[in-house]
């Protein structure tokens, strides 16, 4: 089933909806290539996207499903430093052209105790708002492998704190030490992890 | 299964853990009596609590499952007003005494397009980081019946914003406008939604 639609996401150079509004069906790898110096406010009409903090994908990473972020706070959930920069978006896994084609429910993915994907590991396919209270014995993740779906973690429980975008597409679904999670990954701490929604 | 964990929840006067420790096996109506200013880190060891901004319940609510948040940012989410205050907290369906009882699987609710239970109805038993990418018309609950277990909604898509903890013990379950919601909700604006996890 293929539907495309006309514009799965807009971006906005104020807050609240306001100011130039740009539509997009693809990724932007710089958004002062279009002559906005920042991204104040967002909606996402179809799909999954993936935000950054810098230019070519770089940086602090913001998972974007459909609906409406009037202003930084709300796509950045809490984090350890508040840059409120987003200069840079892709859409996750093709999902606005290909939607149901893959159904969340089959998402999967291994979770591993220690780097390299050694150690104690646990296969899961649903979400997980605390590891720990589902038996994970710690508050960090070693690696991981996705092995279909798209998945964001979270630094802290019930999904606070930083995000991790995780895809079976990218990197051929290995993560196998918190640095290839994303720059701005700085230890091995997750507390709660979930399958992004299409 | 009766299960009593020793110690709960223990919260610190200090980030990281550190300061003066306290223990709770149940609700702590105002942090100041046990001669503590304020709670700045805490661990969650057994079942889900609900932190407030304010003494005796009021103020901003927040979801405390099992794990541990080393600051304020870590259970707060992003809130429009960051007053980096939580000074009572209580077990969500006194979790932690009956595990097991109630299995979040067997969590329903239902949605209401209009406030005092009006309008379009969708009765969900699931967790939905996009309730518009479920299908939901807008960007708003008017209203929420709880038939069982314990919820959260959030203001953003993705599980962010404020929170509203919705129990099936409190208010008959029925929260019929938002200012039922909790004393900081100050719209029906409503993105995503969970059952959250003992």
């Amino acid at each position: 089933r293929l539907l495309i639609h006309p514009s799965p996401i807009k971006v906005y150079d104020q807050e609240n909806f306001q100011g130039k509004c740009l539509e997009f069906t693809s990724a932007c790898q710089n958004i002062m290539e279009c002559s906005v110096d920042n991204i104040r406010s967002l909606k996402v009409e179809c799909g999954a996207w993936a935000g950054y903090e810098h230019s070519s994908f770089c940086g602090q990473q913001f998972v974007l499903e459909r609906g409406e972020y009037p202003y930084w706070e709300s796509w950045s959930g809490s984090n350890a430093y508040h840059i409120e920069r987003m200069m840079s978006f892709r859409p996750i896994c093709s999902a606005f052209v290909l939607l149901c084609t893959q159904n969340h429910k089959e998402s999967k993915m291994v979770l591993f105790e220690r780097e390299n994907f050694l150690g104690h590991q646990w296969e899961i396919n649903d979400d997980y708002p605390s590891l720990q209270a589902m038996g994970w014995g710690n508050n960090e993740i070693g690696s991981m492998q996705v092995e279909s779906g798209s998945w964001v973690c979270y630094q802290f429980p019930g999904y606070r704190g930083y995000q991790y975008i995780l895809e079976c597409d990218r990197h051929g679904g290995e993560y196998k030490h918190y640095r290839e999670w994303g720059s701005h990954a700085q230890s091995f701490q997750v507390q709660s992890l979930r399958r992004i929604q299409h």
